[in-house]
């Protein structure tokens, strides 16, 4: 049907609830009530607003829908059968099935579905980097609505998000939080006060329009607004839980529980009964995103011997790998530091600065790559423990991000242990489908960051503060899942294993014990994950199984662990002298914590002597 | 000397100016400029208005100072060398010097200091948990003042901590947000307009004042202000960077940078040289904390055999070790899903809500460990991911917080991924000096909450959705860092480790390979960290080194590469059949998502089979 009248857009918001109602009972879980209260928000957005052409979910002119929200999946869900997309078979027999499409908070297996959410307080962060992908990136007219609860308020992330989408102008974006008052175990903080939640919402910068959620004009006068507006728009509607049910509306205890059948029944005879209308909104604009420019990408050369940080490495590498038009980077406020300021020179218009807010600035890095762009976020490596959930989350969104933390490990010296990332690698590794590299010198440090440009999934690369040597000519190549032998002869007795700063130390360590004449051959494991199982098995064949693992970061989840887990997965495991960061560091020289930690050349000769019996 | 005057008053600031010059140029690194702009604001707190005794830094009654914005050490330290309490010899020979006590960052090693800091947004949530503790747990009229940068208001914790300081009306906070507007690469996102951050706080629920930062008088109104406030207060104070030295006031590119020494000599000299007064501040008010009646604790006793989810137990048992006036517990608004709620019922006065903001919810479990109270905090174990920053900082200010995730794992079924904490395991191990503990069943879980409560450091315990059968008499033991044998015979031919809901998967193999006429020991690892390498050297030996490991988590980072890295330190390397979550979880039953994980029992008894040949 074409909706023409407000009465029909409040048929189709019956039909929303009764199919939320219906999919929920019948799965046996899921939050009916939570939709019920949105329903008639999304019903005239759907009807009337929503500009999005459902056949073609890859139009680049589509609006984008997403469901902060997330637990009102029967809610999106239902919409879906409402646009002729999801058959009402699929949506009561698949919701939160095994092998399901329709999980139980929305994944993109839907290709409607942008993004997942489920993770309170995400889906607008996200939002705001799809909105700036539009405004900056793009420049097409979609909009970008954001289905927000308010429990998920009191995420601080949230503020992030409104911050960011005010100061980046983003008309193209509008958030409709509804306010339902009740949180999963009862009233919220600010229940049914949309007074404050305007005042806190029009502090940061954004339009905040109050109304009430369940009347049609009000939603629709709210909705009309948009167009015209030169900022973000935050729609604040007043509803009521599991509205349109009298059993159940506006009363506690029905969070997140399926209507038991028998209620389920009168339900949707108070709902008026099922329906099956499918609903035409208003179809995209049309247009094609801007094209930008590409150029050949021209890796920076460095010489060998020359004392290079790896983290000026990154920043030069991912400037050059920037000719890719479609490459973006974005910074927390420490370009400076990680360098991707050279990328912010070179390429002003596709940078963009998230000042210190590591939630948003990998969301904003989620929402571009929703959009088809190779965002490269960059900060200090401790600092992305700050967005743990959010590189958690992207995972489960097929987002293709690019992470880069600076200031890795003991090695940085005077700023003490809260800037050295110490669990970095273990938190990067335990992400599904995660890349980590963490290169030693500049000429891997420049290569792979074009390898991660091409590389699908959640791409880390770790940096090191300090300028060490280049040990590679620029024609070497760095395959992610590779590792170099760095240096070997047949007569090695033991083989020193290292990545990042700690390659530089297993050198020095084989110098040493070639004084001693002990040989002593060197990996460079700059893939920690994958990690390069052949070249450890090989290592270990060459050198008697005599193998010494050395990490600037603490022993759990890091390198010693990866190369554990590689020989056991092979079959063949092998005793390895793990020298990692046990203690709690201070502040001093990277050569003195190095030392104190453990991790240095004269530890690692020293752990090499050991093993040999010396 | 005491301080009668704002001229002696603009003497110490100065002072302080000189001081935190002189100690940076001398370490060669650290952020004089950002020590300088706060230098009046400091020196008006410290002479009039902060209650402290510099020489018993334990006085329950003392006012707390926390330097959120943390890279301004050197002003804190030369604060400390102004109390009488840090020689000027230490603080310019030591200031970031190995084996100092004078970090990069404040930390707890210095008897001041409460938390450490210089992760930017975790003082002022820190100060929340110390405010909540003074006002509601010592019942004390100490203030917590906290020192903010301008650049950390862009992080979303500093929100989450405003909303909470104005719901707990903590008139007892009072934030100091140094307005340099300049932050490490250029202007902050606000610069100086305080009216938006003004704005913003009002908005939030806390007082605001602009101020002039240099202007004493008007910093000596604003502190006096807070007397007679009825919220939580926030100076925003309008201050120049680099302040009184005009070769780099307000100036670009000074961030974090020490002046070189002959520049030093300058800024002294137009600071007005050297000083060295000791200043006496108003001394605290004294008084002893409330205390809190302690009980018996009696721990719940559970029949075996009756299926209980290990997360009902925790909620039993918490509530039981709540006996203990000193226990505390915090909620991240899902207590009815973690059973946090069991405690709220027995301990109305000793528990919190934060609602969902897991950053504070973490946070203030730190500022009242830092009063010296047990907090507990739980959520979903997913959830804790959101606030992995501050987990990691809260050990290096050796805070003593326990933490609950429940809901861990594929086990979780139907909500799908984005509830399924996968990477918590890696998360938490990682983590320096933490605990973590899985428990398999009501039992144990009971026995290890009564544990946590005594264990130093961040203890984690991850628990589960579903119920499973009581495996333990009630009057057995779980010692942290122990393992169980929970079934085992003489003639068994493989070992089966799990722990949580895998434990039970192994019993069930065991079941099965008994059938084949297959003997299996089933070892309960409920003790992940530290590891009972004893057990498992043990239980290799029992089993001639046959090993299948199966956990409900990624394969990075686990219970797996504990199990390997045990065996690793101990010196004796052992192959593993090691099962765990290897693709992307969807929606489905628990055994459904188990099976599919390849972690079911009959997946376990199958790699059994593989392992003997079969």
């Amino acid at each position: 049907m074409t909706v023409e009248s407000l009465d029909d857009v409040r048929e189709l918001a019956q039909q929303l609830r009764v199919d939320s109602v219906r999919c929920s009972t019948a799965a046996g879980s899921g939050h009916p009530t939570s939709s019920m209260s949105a329903a008639d928000l999304m019903a005239v957005l759907m009807t009337r607003y929503l500009r999005y052409d459902w056949q073609r979910p890859d139009d680049p002119s589509n609006d984008h829908l997403i469901f902060s929200k997330g637990h009102a999946s029967p809610l999106l869900y239902s919409m879906f059968k409402a646009a002729g997309v999801v058959s009402d078979e699929e949506l009561i027999s698949g919701y939160r099935r095994f092998g399901s499409r329709l999980e139980g908070h929305p994944t993109p297996l839907l290709p409607w579905v942008d993004v997942a959410t489920g993770s309170l307080g995400q889906g607008l962060p996200d939002g705001v980097g799809v909105a700036l992908a539009g405004r900056y990136l793009d420049e097409l007219p979609y909009h970008v609505w954001v289905l927000c609860g308010d429990s998920e308020m009191a995420e601080g992330s949230m503020w992030e998000a409104f911050d960011k989408a005010s100061y980046y102008r983003l008309a193209n974006l509008t958030a409709i939080v509804d306010v339902n008052r009740l949180g999963q175990r009862g009233p919220t903080e600010l229940g049914w006060d949309v007074d404050t939640y305007a005042k806190r919402i029009e502090g940061f910068g954004c339009r905040a329009i109050p109304i009430d959620g369940h009347d049609l004009g009000e939603i629709d006068k709210a909705l009309a607004s948009v167009a015209d507006a030169d900022r973000p728009t935050v729609i604040l509607a007043r509803t009521r839980k599991g509205r349109g049910f009298s059993e159940v509306e506006d009363r506690e205890g029905w969070h997140g529980r399926p209507l038991p059948a028998e209620m389920a029944e009168r339900a949707i005879v108070e709902l008026g009964g099922e329906r099956n209308l499918i609903v035409h909104g208003p179809e995209p604009e049309g247009g094609t995103p801007r094209v930008w420019p590409s150029g050949e990408v021209t890796l920076p050369r460095y010489e060998l011997g020359a004392k290079i940080a790896t983290r000026k490495a990154f920043g030069e590498a991912l400037a050059a790998v920037g000719a890719r038009g479609d490459v973006v980077a974005l910074d927390g406020e420490v370009d400076n530091s990680t360098f991707a300021e050279d990328f912010a020179k070179a390429h002003p218009e596709r940078y963009f600065q998230m000042y210190i807010a590591e939630c948003q600035l990998v969301a904003a890095a989620v929402g571009m790559s929703v959009r088809g762009y190779i965002p490269f976020a960059a900060t200090f490596a401790a600092f992305f423990t700050r967005a743990y959930d959010f590189i958690r989350m992207s995972a489960i969104s097929e987002a293709n991000i690019r992470l880069c933390g600076s200031h890795a490990g003991t090695e940085i010296g005077p700023d003490g242990p809260s800037q050295m990332a110490l669990e970095d690698l273990a938190m990067m590794r335990a992400v599904h489908g995660s890349t980590v590299v963490y290169p030693s010198d500049a000429t891997s440090a420049a290569y792979l960051v074009r390898e991660m440009a091409d590389r699908r999934g959640v791409a880390y690369m770790r940096t090191t503060r300090g300028a060490y040597p280049v040990l590679y000519g620029p024609d070497e190549a760095f395959p992610i899942g590779g590792a170099k032998l760095v240096r070997s002869s047949p007569s090695d007795q033991v083989t020193l294993i290292g990545a990042g700063v700690t390659l530089h130390n297993c050198l020095g360590a084989a110098d040493e014990l070639a004084h001693d004449g002990i040989g002593a051959s060197v990996l460079d494991l700059y893939s920690v994950k994958p990690v390069d199982t052949e070249s450890l098995l090989a290592a270990a064949a060459a050198t008697a199984g005599r193998i010494v693992v050395a990490e600037d970061h603490y022993p759990a989840g890091g390198i010693g662990e990866a190369v554990l887990q590689a020989f056991n997965d092979a079959g063949h495991p092998v005793q390895i002298a793990h020298l990692a960061v046990r203690g709690l560091p201070g502040s001093g020289t990277p050569a003195e914590l190095m030392e104190a930690a453990g991790i240095s050349a004269s530890h690692i000769a020293q752990a090499a002597r050991e093993i040999l019996g010396g």
